[in-house]
């Protein structure tokens, strides 16, 4: 018996998660290179044995050293008893339960999935699918006010965005204003709260919703909590809003207190195990909602925040504010704050990583990258990958133009860049998730990483890339026009490694589109054999053209050219 | 590039855990089969790259498809980046990180764990390593009233337990008492609430310690609420305490109602999601401990309830009263319920799956005994697993004796019955975690399950087993006396298939404890080169005899006997 197969799973979230009133979601890894075929076994939890019922799982596809497999059971009671069975095309097969594999199902044991509870579900806002989000650095907008960002809505509702992010406008020292000198005040150089007020109406009265950044795992050093323990030390009521490492408290020559990343003094870290300092920082957020009338918040360095402040944030806000987004900046796997107690999505890095390295540095081919786009997938349960904010850049990071450029110090010697850029967004807004665009990527801003990649938008027409801008604006209006690139599941199609191309199927009750990405300096010829398709027309929905199924070739796609077919 | 090996890791809980202040204990399951030396390479999370350090792995031991490694990083600001590196002895090597299995570092990626929070770490009662519990079945087990319990403290004192844990004992109309009437109510069969608090101070009189059973899952069917809802259906105040399917309510000839189990109508579930209900139970488990000063709570059913009332349950007890112990009733793989934020340990059912294989049915041998072992262990945290009920039976099981007389309907032929209890007793006692002791196993108690199991205790000496009755005696004793055996780290050291012999390693700081365990029908001689120990002199804890490492053969072990080697 191969017992030496390796498998993983696991009753809970992203393994075992529920995926709909009474259906829950299984998911399987699968040692890699095995043609393993995966059935589920499954009944009630108090069903007596003999009551089990056989379901064969989905291959989805690799993700490198493991493949995933999934099914969806149903479920009445929402208490499920399961275990899987495998089997080779050799027919040697195991059994894989709670208790490990095994050649005898009894050895095996049955996975429990206790009890399906009813608020375990994420609850993501009705606005959240379908939205295309627009981060914005305030500083560096339009004339770096709030009052200028109101007078690009109409620019960002032709553009076609649903949303707007704004990175932190509370008082604070610094451009970027991630050290916070006071949660209720809006920063003088950007306006007041009757701007904000004023900015949130007009973005509504254009369809947009406006999310805010806050920033709860670290205050300014000129925070009044902090000033106060700065000067009172041991004797401040405030000391234990800190992590104060010895008194007296010193900020040089290196801080004797805990800070945000290595010894950044003017970022001491927030003590949120405090319940005084996680209630102040609860106030806030709940009160900009109020306020203002904001409809989400991107939270900053969430992942190093006690979780238990965000669950409990999540609790009171989504109970007064059902339709208020939560956003978590992790740079990593983000899975642990998604399992529906944290946060709705998060800042996609990961599959950032995986884009970059594919279509800006070329440095992948397709089944790497498709195995990066599996393995960033199963790391979530479904509803957290709905919500997941998948961007090319943000303020943190070289923008993607200059990547494409770089081309990892090649210097884009093919002149490539701007059509990998543009292949690559085509990719971002016909993949899963919210899509969310860094200002001015839109018309080719250009800029490496911080501080260059948060420079002055580009306003002035000869400035602006205006190829660049027409695709993001018909891809845009593409994606709120078709269900089915919103909510539809991603598959694989296929991929072409040796001419650098891929296919991915988006699907959405009945309907179909099958994206095609050539990512080579080559055309490409689409063969009917690569399709496995029976659909005898289809139309390319950025061409309009229409593609019959008749004879080998269907069509050539240009290089770094693409196709969506419907 | 062996890049379809297979390992799994994830930076969070029971992967990735604190093991005290400033460690983070670091778990890696590696395919079976191979040979692999495992490296973890860590920093702190902000420094640059080339400043990470190598940390050599320590395999623990096969779990079945997948062997463990571990490692213990320590990390001054709780913040650390790792990646890991696996090599086979023919020198072929990968890389293992967030991004997957990569023949090169870069694409392999780092995990990130983001912070460690100072809560985050399972906070035990002090008194509860080193506990050795006893559980009673009240309706059973002197008069069937608290009062016959306290008279027999002294009993329990000379066997030397240190806590006793009691099922419920709350007004209900059943023997059982899991469908509760009132939760405020001592049943008036086993007494009042005054011979509780007379039976709490004569234990701890005795240095005992006590534990009560909760059933929030569910209520009985005449508790007040339901009873309401009974009689006024939708126009009830309390219609939503319950998961009420269609009005009017019923009880026959099915429950329009959720129930326990399958169609349980006597019990019907309780909405813990709804705060009302959640502040009913909580005020009752608050009430117990206020009133009664009992020392801990074991919760029923506790994977059914909904988990964001655990984590309140848990804040709100622990911060009140930081030395009670919380147990839940889990009967499957328990970790998801034991990562800190719910309960302190949980009823060890995976544990007494694999003991009654080996020793009652005779079903394993030493190696799926020792992977089934490592496979439990593997799915909690340190803390969580030194505080599992390690039982052998309970109110829910066939005892454990008679399962060892059936002998998987073997009927115990070759008579060793009795031999192989105490041998997985004395398994039990040397084991990690908290022994628990179903009442009258002690005494050699028989009986199949439920209600069999549930007799009267067996008080007349000349029915009871007065062998195995010192043999418990000796151990508890033992394991009270010897830190080692409440503390130590558990680890494989030989197993015997062919022999049927195993051994594994207690440690605590500089001491060991070599455990030595013959479950087989014959004699076995026990080799020095079985131990690779380098000691000269060992003492058998059990025969106080002095063994010598002088000549090939130690020790002979009797059928179904072992040692304790210090």
């Amino acid at each position: 018996m191969p017992t030496h197969w390796f498998f993983y799973h696991t009753a809970e979230d992203p393994f075992a998660f529920p995926a709909g009133p009474g259906a829950l979601k299984l998911r399987l890894f699968v040692q890699g290179g095995q043609q393993l075929c995966c059935t589920v076994i499954h009944s009630d939890r108090y069903d007596s044995p003999g009551s089990e019922q056989p379901l064969l799982m989905e291959r989805i596809g690799s993700a490198g050293a493991y493949e995933i497999h999934e099914a969806v059971i149903l479920t009445e009671t929402g208490k499920c008893r399961y275990l899987f069975h495998a089997q080779n095309p050799a027919g040697e097969y195991v059994w894989f339960g709670e208790r490990g594999v095994a050649g005898n199902r009894e050895h095996a044991g049955s996975f429990q999935y206790a009890y399906m509870h009813r608020p375990e579900a994420l609850k993501l806002p009705s606005w959240s699918t379908g939205a295309v989000v627009y981060q914005i650095y305030p500083s560096s907008f339009n004339h770096g006010t709030l009052q200028g960002i109101t007078e690009k809505i109409p620019y960002l509702q032709e553009l076609g965005v649903t949303a707007i992010y704004m990175t932190p406008i509370f008082e604070s020292p610094s451009e970027h204003k991630y050290n916070t000198s006071d949660y209720y005040r809006i920063d003088p150089a950007f306006g007041s709260i009757d701007d904000l007020k004023a900015l949130v109406e007009e973005a509504h009265r254009h369809g947009i919703k406006v999310l805010l950044d806050a920033v709860f795992n670290h205050a300014g050093d000129t925070f009044f909590a902090f000033r106060d323990v700065l000067e009172h030390g041991e004797h401040s009521r405030y000391k234990d809003w800190f992590f104060i490492r010895s008194y007296p408290v010193r900020q040089l020559p290196s801080p004797t207190y805990e800070t945000f990343a290595k010894a950044e003094a003017s970022m001491p870290k927030l003590n949120m195990d405090n319940p005084e300092t996680a209630d102040y920082m609860l106030a806030v957020a709940k009160y900009w909602v109020r306020e203002a009338g904001i409809d989400g918040w991107r939270l900053d360095v969430a992942n190093e925040v006690n979780p238990q402040f965000w669950t409990r944030l999540r609790r009171e806000l989504k109970a007064e504010f059902p339709e208020l987004l939560l956003i978590g900046e992790i740079m990593h796997a983000s899975g642990p704050w998604l399992r529906g107690d944290q946060f709705d999505g998060g800042m996609n890095y990961v599959l950032r990583e995986a884009v970059l390295e594919f279509f800006a540095l070329q440095a992948s081919g397709p089944v790497r990258f498709m195995e990066q786009l599996l393995h960033a997938e199963a790391l979530c349960n479904d509803q957290a990958n709905s919500a997941m904010f998948q961007l090319l850049g943000s303020h943190d990071t070289e923008r993607f133009l200059t990547a494409c450029k770089e081309n990892g110090r090649g210097w884009d010697r093919e002149g490539t860049a701007l059509k990998r850029m543009k292949l690559a967004v085509f990719f971002q807004l016909t993949y899963i998730g919210i899509p969310m665009i860094y200002y001015g990527d839109e018309v080719g801003m250009e800029g490496a990483t911080d501080p260059h990649c948060r420079k002055p938008m580009l306003w002035q027409a000869q400035e602006q890339n205006a190829e660049l801008h027409e695709w993001y604006k018909t891809l845009i209006a593409l994606r709120r026009q078709h269900t089915i690139l919103q909510k539809g599941t991603f598959r694989p199609w296929f991929t072409d490694e040796v001419r650098g191309v891929l296919g991915f199927v988006r699907r959405w009750e009945q309907d179909k589109i099958g994206v095609i990405i050539n990512n080579s300096p080559n055309a490409y010829q689409l063969e009917l054999c690569s399709l496995h398709s029976d659909k005898n027309v289809m139309t390319d929905l950025l061409s309009g053209a229409t593609i019959r199924n008749s004879g080998r070739i269907l069509a050539e796609i240009e290089p770094f050219g693409c196709l969506l077919l419907y």
